[in-house]
């Protein structure tokens, strides 16, 4: 799914809502876990449930692979399933990898050939060559993680650069120093472009969020953070959505686990409808519908 | 395993080589491919073959990943494999993990319980939150990327941090201008011991070792980039080796891959103990052996 793609279905769906399917085996309704893939039932569920008022899925993979062999098959099943619905969605693998090249490429096939996934989180951390094996799938995105939501990301996303390398280049952008989520994010725009490139925000972060759109002002942000880890999405839409949205903003936990009972399915389109209807409001007060 | 047994094995064998396990499918003699699982076919001659010379041994899980469910499979028969051998041997899941915690405990509990991999290796970029849920884990260790072995490590890790931030602290260490691999190792060492973590230090990079173990000068490091990649094991050892060895240097490639014929376990062995050979060499000329 390209850019025009991706803003024409949520102007669409009137929702920049990603459902994140971290599906806990030990959360999931008892009536379930009868079934054969009790993990796949779950997703399916609350995929079909969700499907008017979200844009983009995300499965979290540690949850699949901490279930071994019978966890890739959960995985594939449910990739499968969002990839042939009638209505297309955007897929992303929550994978955060990263590693040489070789090894990139490995995960970027894995990730985009095998299962056909639209995107994948990547960490920066590695450099160039870490993220390039997967910018070079036509079609697909990387999603660079920039600021992440969780306390551990002031550890070394908020440290200082020294003047010495930023004054290297003498744009107006450069003259201050840049933290190390900025200079990631100012760097790696370089290696693609808003058409294969997004970047992870916390909606925790949203004070950060205008630095992020100096460096990034027509990327895709994804932003996770909203709801149980306490961001708020009034803020981060005021800052950070731009004239394509531009936003894409992740609830997992707030929407697929808001009920244990047999009704969990009913109870996640609930929570994702009051955050769509909120999503569509502010889509209006930024005229994008 | 702990510390001194890693070191008493490193005695024992005369040897730190850690043997990658990067098994590539496309890449595995013909006359295995017929076999029910030819992935562990491969491991499991190479590990009978090289385990004279080696003390440690590195899935690199992309590899498995990218064939799925099948994938998973042959990594849990090879883990399985290693932790079963009359001669015990240190094992690492190369998987440069890393999230939010209770992601990242989910990764941990596959890798350490599912899996009972002595180590795994994780990416510091989301902070302490991200490590902390694998260093709970009583026995475990983490091996934190540091400074990695590819051209591309320089576009983040060695970027240089602002007086601003390094004068907070004023002990001896901290009056010059930390580079972000080694802010990532003095921040990191805090959050356990040389006893539960390890860093990744490429050995293309073996001129910076001497400034690694200005900021670990205990912790083991586990040193890919010998072989294909053109790092020196010379130089690592000379610069690198401290009281305890402190050193696992790995070669995947150069050894798995030594020859596509049906003698590729004698190969492998035979460049096992070639390393091993001058190993032996290091270890004594520091009087550990």
């Amino acid at each position: 799914m390209n850019r025009e793609e991706l803003f024409n279905l949520i102007r669409e769906k009137k929702s920049y809502l990603c459902v994140g399917l971290d599906t806990d085996i030990e959360k999931i309704p008892e009536h379930l876990k009868n079934t054969e893939d009790p993990v796949f039932e779950f997703n399916k569920k609350i995929i079909d449930a969700t499907l008017p008022y979200a844009v983009a899925y995300k499965p979290n993979i540690a949850f699949y692979e901490s279930r071994g062999a019978r966890g890739w098959k959960s995985l594939e099943k449910t990739v499968d399933y969002l990839n042939k619905l009638d209505t297309k969605v955007f897929t992303i693998a929550d994978a955060k990898r990263g590693d040489i090249g070789n090894t990139s490429r490995m995960y970027a096939k894995t990730f985009f050939e095998n299962m056909n996934f639209d995107a994948i989180t990547v960490s920066p951390y590695m450099g160039s060559d870490s993220i390039e094996p997967f910018l070079e799938f036509k079609g697909k995105w990387v999603i660079i993680l920039a600021l992440t939501s969780n306390k551990g990301s002031a550890d070394f996303q908020m440290i200082k650069q020294s003047y010495g390398d930023t004054l290297e280049r003498f744009g107006i952008k450069s003259i201050f120093r840049k933290k190390l989520y900025e200079k990631v994010i100012s760097t790696t725009s370089k290696w693609g472009s808003p058409d294969n490139i997004m970047y992870v925000v916390g909606a925790t972060k949203s004070e950060y969020l205008s630095n992020v759109r100096v460096w990034a002002p027509d990327n895709f942000l994804l932003v996770p953070g909203v709801g149980a880890q306490g961001g708020s999405l009034e803020e981060v839409s005021k800052v950070g959505m731009n004239s394509r949205c531009g936003l894409l903003v992740n609830s997992s936990r707030g929407i697929i686990f808001a009920s244990k009972g047999e009704d969990f399915d009913k109870a996640a389109a609930g929570k994702a409808r009051e955050l769509q209807q909120q999503m569509e409001k502010f889509l209006q007060q930024k005229k994008l519908i």
